[in-house]
Parts: C-alpha cells; structure tokens; sequence
C-alpha cells in the first residue's frame, strides 16, 4: 500500500482527460497534475526543448513525494521518456505504449492508422512501438497541426472542423486502415468528427483509458495501491494562465476544477 | 550618426514582416532579430507571462548594443509597452500606436475594424490608440485565435482558410467598416483571404510599414540613423525550432534567412 499521489503532467489541458480515465480506473489514488500552459503548445517545438520541459514538470511533481509519473502528452512521451527515467527516480510511464497495446488489440486486418502532432508522428513513436510488439502491423500516419488550436477553440463540430479533419485524414482513408490512434490528448475532443471523416467503420482508439490501466497493473503488482483512503486529494497546477485553464480544462475533465493554482517555476 | 543595430523581437516568426519593411525603409541599419519560438504563441497566455516574456527578450537584444527596440509582437505591444519602458533604458517602439495612426489615416467613414489574438483584442490597446489619437472613430474588434497557426501551417488560402476568415470577421461585417487592422503580425500572409472575406471595399492596413516609418522619424529625430555603412549586417536569433524557423520565417521575410542562430536564455 502506497497513499502517496500520482503525478500526471501534460503540455496544457489536453491531459485531462488521462486524469479524467485515472479517476475512474483508480477512483482511490490521490492525483497531483502539471499543465504546462506557458509553453504550450510542445508538438511544434524540438526535441531539445521538449525533453528539457519535461524534465522540468518532472520536477516539479517530484516535490509533492509522487510515487509514479504519468507523461499524459504524446509528444514528450514520444521525445522524452529516455531521457526522464534516466534522470527520475519513480517510475515514469508514457502513454505511447499502452495506446499501441490497445491499436493492435482492436485491428482486425493489420492496418493502423495513427494521427498525432507533427513532432510525435515524426518521431516514429506510434509505429516503432505497434511493430516492436506485433511485428505484422502496417502503420499509416498524418500529423495534424490545427487539431490543438480547434479543441482548445471549442469548435468540435461543424463543417469547417469536418473539413479539416478530412484534409488531414486524407492521407489515410485510402489505406483500408481498420483502426485509428488518437496520437494526441487533445483529439478526444474532436472524435465524432474525426469518426464522421475517416469512416465509421474505423475504430478509433486513445491512449487515456490505456494508459490508466497500465498504471493500475504497475501499482498492483508493485504493492502500491493506494488503499483506506476515504477520499483522495486532488491538486491541479498550470505554468500559465490558470483561469482559462480552468475554463477549457472543465471540458476535458467533464467536471469542474477546483484546488487549481500557478506552478511559477517555468 | 549611430551604427548600433536596431534590436526587434516577436514570439515567432511573425515579425519577419516587420524586418522586412525596416530593410526596405532603413537600408542601412543592422538589425538583430529575436523570435521566441520556445514559447509561441503569446495571444492566449496570461499579462504576466507575456510581460516577462518581453522583458527577457528585451534583456537578451540589450547584449547586442542596440539602439532601439521594435516590438514587432501586436500581443506584446498591447500588454508589456509600458513594463518595458520602466525596465529597458533604450527606446522601445511598439507596433501599436502605428497601427493605429495608419488606420485612421485610412478610413473614410470612421470606422475601423481590428482583428488580433485573443489577448490583443482583450486588452482593446487598438480601440484605445484609435480613440487617444482620433475621438470620432467607432472601432469593432474580433479575436481570431486560429489564425496564427492557419499562417505557420501555410495555409494561405484555399477554401478552409476563407470559411475561417469568414465565421472570425462575421462580426464585423455587418458593422458598415471601411478599413480593417491586421493587428498580428502572422496575418498579413493571410491578407488575400481576410480581404475576400471582409469585402472587397474595405482597406486592410498593417504595422508593419508604419513602425518602419516611425522608427525612421525617431532615428531621424534624435540624430542616431546608421551612416556610412556599405553593407548593414543581419542577424538572427530563435529560442527553439531554428531550422523550422529558416523554412517558415523565409516566407514571412520573403527571401532566405542567414546568420540565425538559436537564443539559448529561455
């Protein structure tokens, strides 16, 4: 038994919704979370950079004596997670991995799609991970830069944001893909849409509820459940703005925010 | 006579256009260029941030001996003017008050139109210029968050692209305006759009220019324009992303960009 909280962290908002399927899956677990508002968005920026943020959140969350670090972004789980376990000391899990577990359990005929920022679908992250643990996978993907901006703008329907997700989704509706990764804590949001421009017959797959899973495997075997807690504690941090945060966060959290505050180190 | 480089910044690649215009304006002027790609964008992050932001950049000009400070960033010209005026003891230009004058030089009818990111238009910086230099005007202004990221995708144009221009200036079309700011530097590449989107009839008017044309008033005033010189030099500096930065920023400049390195303060 472990009482101590996770920390999750995440570029902004869009890890929410990691939070939102941790409480549901761990309803006992404590949960301190990171976003870095400041500097968002990470899926436009370089490598250097976003593995030195990450380090930095890591930190950060480290303070509050966490017991295992979630990197809920997709791209610095893409980019940094080599470089946070060498120099982080609890456990840091990704949410690349479980979200291609989940790909490669839902495909049928072997054709994956995955849509990401343009940092994460240029790392490869997605497809070197569905390969490494099903080697006869075909992998097919397409970065799409506008996706963050139209969530965080709340336009998640409507004919332009369909008209944009058929422009990005192009690439891929001619490949017989079967299954199609959310590579982005933001898409969630833009999943009906997504789902209405890519096909219906397409399974559409995000890592939250994955990831989730993973953590509570990790914590169960590892004797780290959290256990005799009537009510965990839940604390929220963003580097910036942190009213707006509370606005779009509630969005993604599907509920109201509260314990939120400024993290001032960024 | 003062050989000293002009410094300029902005939170990208933006500003470019102002470089641009100042090359063509001031000839014989060095210029030093920072964009601070680490943090873009600035238009949805808190006054605070984008104050110290500013000032960290200004600090970071201030090394090159520069003689004055163009902030060619609308976002932090509309927040950080007066915060950097306390702190920095060169002169520090931003593009607002030029924006605005050409505006009312522009209009016919007294009423102006302006476009910006969410935090320029929060902050009404152009509404009050307008209405310090000019009483009768009527000014309309809308937050058109999405589209810096439109403008670093390279999505000029196209129908996407006007359906977005259209639903952000619907606002302001009904609104009888004869002449419209582009108050962010990212959007006159979007011009051909914004103006089918706006009308045909309506003047679309930018900093870019004017702020050139002040800094030459300035300059000429004060007996500290560059002379002499047989050949200014140029250069550039970026936080994060240089070479995307090289690609993008090219476009904005409208030729290639040499000597640009990265800005390794933030």
């Amino acid at each position: 038994m472990d009482n101590r909280p996770i920390g999750i962290f995440d570029s902004g908002v869009g890890g929410l919704t990691v939070v939102k399927e941790v409480m549901k899956v761990l309803p006992r677990e404590s949960i301190v979370y990171l976003g870095d508002t400041a500097r968002v968005p990470y899926g436009t920026k370089s490598d250097q950079a976003i593995k030195r943020f990450s380090l930095e959140n890591a930190e950060f969350l480290k303070k509050f004596n966490v017991k295992i670090i979630i990197v809920a972004c997709n791209t610095a789980s893409s980019i940094a997670l080599p470089a946070l376990r060498k120099k982080i000391t609890v456990p840091v899990v990704g949410v690349i991995r479980p979200g291609a577990g989940k790909a490669i359990e839902a495909t049928r005929n072997n054709r994956i799609g995955v849509i990401g920022t343009p940092m994460t679908i240029k790392s490869k992250a997605y497809e070197k991970e569905i390969k490494r643990l099903s080697g006869d996978k075909k992998v097919f993907s397409s970065p799409c830069s506008l996706f963050v901006q139209l969530a965080e703008e709340g336009w998640l329907d409507g004919r332009i944001t369909l008209d944009i997700a058929r422009k990005y989704l192009k690439p891929l509706t001619g490949k017989k893909i079967d299954t199609l990764v959310l590579g982005c804590t933001h898409y969630p949001l833009l999943k009906n849409v997504i789902s209405k421009a890519v096909g219906r017959g397409v399974r559409i797959v995000d890592s939250a509820g994955a990831v989730a899973e993973e953590v509570k495997g990790i914590l169960g075997r590892t004797g780290k459940l959290a256990i005799n807690r009537k009510k965990p504690s839940y604390k929220f941090f963003a580097t910036d703005a942190v009213e707006q945060f509370a606005g779009i966060g509630a969005r993604f959290l599907g509920k109201k925010i509260n314990n939120l505050r400024r993290a001032d180190y960024v």
